[in-house]
This record gives structure tokens, sequence and C-alpha cells, in this order.
């Protein structure tokens, strides 16, 4: 496969965690005969901030900055910013995406939500509908993965965890953008007690890591129901009603039973 | 009161509903003889990134740089940069906190999360505890909103929209940033269908904005229930067994009944 890691950590390489993790993570994907590219965010200096210098034709005197449809012209035209394209590029490229990153204030640290917002431009990512067959996300066929560093413990996680449940923390991410753009979305591999962590058990995590890269082509997906299945009503852009199980509440009534 | 508005839009003032948004809750607030300071995140040319330059007394090429250790020491120590500093003087001043924001792939544009990450830095937001009774968080007594655009239509948003459901999706903000630093947090106001309003809709969103500015001191908040009421273990991190609602599930289960 072709794995593109899109990685996000502001530690100098080879002194923290997760440069560790990312640096596992690139050689055992190689190890296993993948082809890997990485956006390393940090050492890319990356510019999380959309505005008017993201569209190359746009003309700061004269012109009027509408942001989405300034990004879908732009996006039309191939005048979005070379950082952009680049990006764009790669996704186009990968097979198999993993995004990298620190859970910070329950969610990815701003550089990485402004890769997000830079590079998955309207355009590029079409609107997808919830019309039974319409057309699926552009990245039909494609799988996805997050491997987020946590600080705190699992159990705070948990179902009635005082932090949320890790499905509803990330669903904003593994439903919202990864799904959304057509990928299927792997179950996350979290690393529980990041800043706690002893020195001498990162080779086990490592191991275990590794592990589970083994299964990335065969691993089952979390089961969200298709967009284009049917089971959301073109009207309401809600669940239809005789697709709902009454025990299930919550964000998890987009998985299929 | 005294009110502080975080914002994030990255159009130029006057031009854009955001900013016709935010104009109206200054002038309303200043009307209602509120005191009213602005961080205009666009318009600061807000640095998003937490890195080396967040650390005055950091040396770039002798130090290690780990994040959370750095990010404590330097609060301690007076010794984050001015721009952080600066912010987190408006936060302790401000009786209450608007942050607007336009809802991009299902949560902050990336500006606002570095204002989160930099500003709501460790030692400044202490690890607030689940013992019962311990210490509230940094910002107890006082109030928080969001006040959110969103493209699309509120149906796509309700408990089994395709979406998802906003509660859930604005948990990590809500609950987990401001909630946990002490805020009560009040309802969201949330605009719909925000880039496709015509032009004679906004006085009417306007009006109903300004009703709402009028009841900021009376609403009640969202019922969220205390870190440190005892109906969450101290050994667990979750709910304990005999406070819950066995009708409730999801991320509701926070919610006092």
């Amino acid at each position: 496969m072709k794995v593109l890691i899109v990685f996000a950590h502001p530690e100098p390489h080879g002194q923290s965690l997760n440069h560790s993790l990312f640096k596992v993570t690139i050689d055992e994907l190689q190890k296993l005969g993948h082809e890997v590219k990485t956006s390393d965010l940090y050492a890319m200096n990356w510019k999380a901030n959309v505005d008017a210098d993201d569209f190359t034709a746009f003309d700061k005197v004269n012109d009027r900055l509408k942001i989405n449809a300034e990004r879908e012209k732009s996006y039309k035209n191939g005048t979005l910013s070379k950082d952009v394209l680049e990006e764009q590029e790669k996704l186009m490229w990968a097979d198999f995406l993993i995004l990298q990153f620190p859970l910070w204030w329950f969610s990815m640290p701003a550089i990485m939500k402004g890769w997000a917002d830079r590079v998955l431009t309207n355009g590029f990512i079409n609107v997808v509908s919830v019309k039974k067959n319409s057309p699926a996300g552009l990245f039909k066929g494609k799988r996805a993965m997050l491997l987020v560093t946590v600080g705190g413990p699992e159990r705070s996680f948990s179902e009635t965890g005082v932090s949320g449940d890790t499905f509803d923390l990330l669903f904003p991410i593994q439903h919202g953008i990864l799904f959304y753009a057509g990928y299927q979305v792997m179950q996350p591999y979290l690393v529980w007690l990041a800043n706690w962590l002893p020195e001498e058990s990162f080779e086990k995590i490592a191991d275990e890591l590794r592990e589970r890269l083994k299964n990335l082509e065969t691993d089952e997906p979390i089961p969200f129901r298709a967009h284009n299945s049917g089971d959301y009503d073109e009207k309401t852009l809600s669940l239809k009603p005789e697709v709902l199980n009454p025990n299930v509440k919550g964000l998890r009534v987009h998985l299929r039973k």
C-alpha cells in the first residue's frame, strides 16, 4: 500500500514519545513493504490559519474575500497555494492515511486542524449527499486511522468517564472529516498516560503498535452507516425511524447494527 | 458585567455575516451597560501553533523541549510570550466569555484552537480533581457561551442527524475546555445555513441575537455534573453506577437529572 502519515508534534526529532512512535511507524510500514510518505507539519512549518494567502489569484486590494466561494474557485482554477496543492496530491496518492497527534483539549492540535481546514477544501472534498446510492466521498475505497497519544488514563475516557467517551470525542474527526471524505475509518490507535510513561515501557508500546500496523489491510473498520446507504432520510437529513435501535443513543446511532 | 469576546473569522470587517454578528454583539452588550473587550484573532494575526517561541526563557540551542513541562514552568516563572500573557489577563478580567467562530469540519477553526492550546496552558488552567468538594476550575463563578455559525441546516445536526448532534459535537469545547476550566456554560447560540442566508434575513437574526444577549446573566447554564459533585468515582474517574439513568446514554450521561 501507499501510506501517508500526517504528523503533528512540536518537540524535535528523537526526543519525544510522539516522534519515537512516528519513527517506529515509518520503519515498520517500510519493513512490511509499503511505500510511505509523510507530512511532518511542525518540520514543514505548516501555516495553520486559512487566509487570503491560500489563494494565489486573489487580489487583496480589489476583491472581497468570501472564504467558501474563494476556496472552491481556487480549487477549480488550480490557484490554491503550493503547500495545499502538495498535500492534496499526497492524499490522492495514498491508499491509507494516518493522522498522528497528541490529544490537546480533546481534539487535534491547531496545526493539524489547520491542515484539515486548508487542505480538505471545498471543491476538493465534494459535498456528499444522503440520497441512496449517490456518489460516495472522494476517498472511497481508501482507509484512514488516527494514532493519538493521550495524557490521561483510559478509564477517564470510558463510556461514563469524566473526560467523555473516546468514540464521541473523536467523532468530529473520524466521522465528520474522514468518513465524510470517503475513507473507511479504522479503530484509532490510542496511547494512554502519554505524559507519564516510564522510558522502559516504550518498547512494549512500540511492539504493540508494530503488531497493529501488520493488520492495516485486514482490520475491520468502524461500522459507520454510509451516507448513501438509504438509512438517512433525504428530507430530514436524519436517520429514518425504522432503522433506529431503541437501545442505542448518542452518536452511536450512526453505527450499523 | 465584563465580557470578553474571542472571535475567529478571516473575512475583513464589515463584509461577512460573522463580522456583522460580532459588531451587533459588541454594540448590544455596551448598550446594556456591560464592559467589552475583544480578541479578534485574525486581526491580531494570532499565532496558532504551540512551539518554542511561546517560552521566552527557553534556550533553543541547549534545552530539550518538553512541551508540558515547559508550559507549566513558563507559566510559573512568568516567561510565557507576551501575546499569551495578555490573553490570560483578559480571561482573569472577564466575568463572561464568548467564543465566536464558524464551524469548520465540526469544530473550531485552527486559529481559535491555537488560542485554546496556547492560552489555556498547564499551570494557568489547574488540573481539576473529581474528588468530592475539591476545588473547582480557575474560572469558577464565571460564565461562557459559544456563538457559532454553521453552514448546514439545523435538521442535519439533530439527535439522529447525519452530521451528529450539536450537543455531542460541541462537547469537547463546552465540557472539555470551558466547563473543565470552571465556567458555567450557557446554551450555544447557533446560526444555521450561514453560507446561504439571504441578506434580508440578517436583521431578523441580529434581533434574535440581541434578545439572547439581554439574558446572559439570568440564562440557565447547560446542567453539566460538576467534576467535584461526588457523582464521579475517584478511582474509576467515571460516573458512579448509582447516579446513572438507564435511559440516558452517550455524552448526555454527564448532565444532571
